[in-house]
Order: structure tokens, then sequence, then C-alpha cells
């Protein structure tokens, strides 16, 4: 259980945010993958009082932001190929094995994330607004059309490549943003192999420890969880 | 000029796409990074008869796609980043440098790009329909938010940190998808900063390289030019 108040490496992630975010803030990416790599943790949760401020260390104001020694880093997709750089369990070693994992990584940040955040905000964060009605063929057309060629890719495999690597981590998460919808179950090899990346027990340790800091920072405020 | 048709590396671009895109295509960013790395590099050309064998390159059948010995990559951001990794003008040598590059290559993919993209589907690829008149005041906000939020990170720097590195050529570079649309105006150190970017040698040489490509491939087609 690598969550450690005197650990070197700091990850920052949000206090008290609604309930709904819980399991999705995404500093679980970070949390899932210094897991994988076996690294020790603190975190620190900064409250909205504190979001001013924090755009110093975060340009978008958004979490996670990750301090190492006198290294500072933010999105989440950055954080997880350092960390990937440290640990043979999130990248083979070998400028071949590098390569192709730093290329799914930019895959699920580009290529994939945002036609799933486009259909994300029409159906949660947007819906009911006019244009979501006539936009939504469209935009699930899209996903439809990348998560087949995904799919596609993927084969008979059972990650990206060979072996688990933060390629799949990051294409896992950024999967997670169909949750609940019936878009993934429409590719049964996909929706296998991102049940295969989640049943890893750092996933379920990252997920964990970050509703227990949630819970914790609730409690702090003096409300019940 | 590093185009070498010996070279090693290869970089697979379109044969004779639309006038409009030339200069646009994305393999742009993977020559600017060649040549600010001073790497030769050879091109291979696909042709829309050859796009259903190249999935097996690129699984979303988009370019550039990337070789080098062994070692095969796709998504111009990663390809950029593994080009980084082979030159100081590209990203400084220590971890804490490289850190700072690697999450801004990630923030131009993932926290900028994509709203960019939803502006320029709406004014572009979907004018006209009926939903973009809706949608467009509140993708425009979410433009300005990023767009603000960047340019008061960027500060009075130069670039994004001390020095010009593979985060400043993926920020500039997708900046441009706001291109002759009076977006990147209203934000004058930041179109300031692109400017400065764009101004680099290697940014002509490779939008120059991308064009003669095209124009030879047209010219190959029996076309006139």
């Amino acid at each position: 259980m690598p969550v450690d108040p005197n650990a070197d490496i700091e990850v920052v992630s949000l206090a008290a945010p609604p309930k709904f975010v819980w399991g999705y803030v995404r500093d679980f990416r970070v949390r899932w993958a210094l897991e994988e790599a076996g690294l020790s943790y603190r975190t620190r949760l900064i409250s909205a009082g504190e979001r001013e401020e924090y755009f110093d260390e975060q340009p978008f104001g958004q979490v996670p932001a990750y301090r190492e020694g006198d290294i500072a880093m933010f999105e989440s997709g950055a954080i997880v190929m350092h960390i990937a750089d440290k640990s043979d369990a999130l990248m083979p070693r070998g400028a071949a094995a590098r390569a192709r994992a730093m290329s799914w990584a930019f895959a699920a940040m580009n290529s994939i994330e945002p036609v799933l955040m486009e259909l994300l905000v029409i159906d949660l964060f947007a819906a009911g607004e006019e244009w979501t009605k006539l936009r939504r063929p469209g935009a699930v057309a899209n996903v439809e059309k990348r998560l087949g060629q995904l799919e596609v890719a993927l084969g008979d495999k059972h990650f990206l490549e060979d072996v688990f690597t933060a390629g799949d981590l990051l294409m896992a998460s950024a999967l997670r943003a169909t949750d609940g919808r019936g878009v993934l179950e429409k590719f049964p090899k996909l929706a296998a192999y991102q049940g295969r990346c989640l049943a890893r027990p750092a996933y379920s340790a990252a997920i964990a420890a970050q509703i227990s800091d949630f819970e914790q920072s609730l409690a702090d405020q003096g409300e019940t969880v």
C-alpha cells in the first residue's frame, strides 16, 4: 500500500469533491501507475479556497499535479509516462517497446479520449441543451468509428502490445469516460480488454486510496460520509 | 535539409491530399522536430488505395507514422517526444526539464487541442449544420477559457519554460487549429509566443518539405500543380 505521508512523491488531488466523481478524479491514473511501480506517495488535497494559488502549479487549475524532489509535473498522461520510465512494470526496457507505449499513451489522450469526452459532455454535463440532441448521432458515430478501429488494432491480444504497459493504463482509464452508458459494450473484445486492465490489483488499490482520501477530507470538514 | 531518400528514419504522410490541408497535415510536426534535431529522414506517401493495409501500421488510418530500425510509432505527439529524447535542441538534459517538456506536450495534445478542434469542426468541417449555431458560443467560451489560462501560465516568458522544447513545438502546432479565425489574436502574448515558435527556421523548412512532397506526388499523378 504505497500511500505514505513521508514519501518523496506528492500527488495533488481535490478535497471533498462531489460524490459522483469519486473514483474518477484523474489522479487515480497517477495512483494506479505508482501502485504498479510499487512507489510510495503522499497526497495533498486542495480545497476550493486554495484553487487560486494552485494555478501557479497547474496552468488549468486541474488535478493531478505531481512533485518529486525538483520535479514538478502536471497532466495525468505526462505523469504516468514519467513514472513508467522508472519501472519495468509499466514499460518494458528498450527503445522499440518504449516507443510503442508512448504511441499508445498519446493515442489514448489525443485520439480516443477527446471523442469520448464530447459524448460525455452531451450525455452528462450539457444534457438537456438543445444542441446535444442534434449533435449526439454524429458524436456517437465518431466514438463508434474510433472504438471499432481500436478493437481491430487490439485483435486477440490481451493488451495493446505483448505485455501490459502505461499505454494500456491510459487507454483503459480513458475508456472509463463511457461508463454506464452501454457504449463500450458494443465492442466486446475492447470491453474485455478494459476489464483485464481494471482487474489489476494496482487499479483497485488506486481507486480505494482515492476514495479513502475523499472520505477523510469530508470527515475533516465535519460532514457525514 | 534533412530529407534524404537513404535516411534510416521514415516518416509517412499522404500522397496528393487536397490543397487546403497542405502545410497542416500532421507529419509537419514530426518533420519540424527532425529539423530541430538535425536528423535526416525519408518520406513515404500513402495514397487512398494503400489506406486499407496502412491500418496495420496506424490504428486509425491517419498520418504520420514513423519508422527507425525496429522502432515503429504513430501519433505525432509521441513521435515528437521520441525525437526529443535524442536532441538537446528539443529537450534540455535532466529529469526536471524533461518532466516539464512532457507535461507541456500532453497539455498541448489533451488540454488545448481538443477544445480547439471542437471549434474547428464547428467552423469548418460541420459548418452549416444546425447544431453548430447553438453550440458555438459554448465552444468559444471553452477555447477562450483555456487560452486565457495558457497565456497566464506563459506570462512574460519567451517559451513555456526557459528554453524552447518539444512542448513548445507541440503547443505552437496545436494552436494552428485556430488559424485565420481571429481566435488567437484575442490573446496577444500567446499569439506573439506562437509567432516566435513558428519563426524558427526548422518550422519553415518542415512546411516547405511537406509542400514539396505534395507537389511532387501530384505531379507523379500527372496533374498540374
